[in-house]
């Protein structure tokens, strides 16, 4: 199993680091750019298992490690792995 | 218009940050977790055009700015914001 996880600052926090990549863009000439945000992409593989156990678990990580809830979003996608033996 | 760009580490590169978050998720026992790959996520808001042309322009922009194509991936969606007056 893979959880695709995202976290997102919350759209009231500050993100410097989406502004800088922001100028970048627009130094570089891309001026179509309006906004820019800038987060993480985490994907954590998982041990076979139940899709609803594994979408408390990956909630439970998320909350624990993965995202600060002070400051940021999160979601996440699972998907089954079809491995061939 | 906004594209929401994911930049991953290739498969064959070290990626100690997602080591970092796999031994932290082990500590804190979730140790169903196989595996952990940390990347980035950009949301980049475009002004109004075709999707056609924002493809090829932030085709270009990941080129030149967001992923490392030596060491990164990089794969995008385009979503049209559908804004009320």
């Amino acid at each position: 199993m893979i959880a695709r996880v995202i976290v997102t600052p919350k759209p009231v926090v500050n993100d410097p680091q989406g502004l800088t990549v922001k100028q970048g863009l627009g130094a570089l000439g891309f001026t179509e750019v309006t906004d820019v945000r800038v987060g993480k992409y985490i994907e954590v593989k998982l041990e076979d298992g139940s899709e609803h156990e594994a979408r408390r678990r990956v909630e439970e990580m998320c909350r624990q490690l993965l995202a600060n809830h002070v400051i940021e979003d999160f979601h996440f996608d699972l998907e089954q792995e079809h491995k061939r033996r």
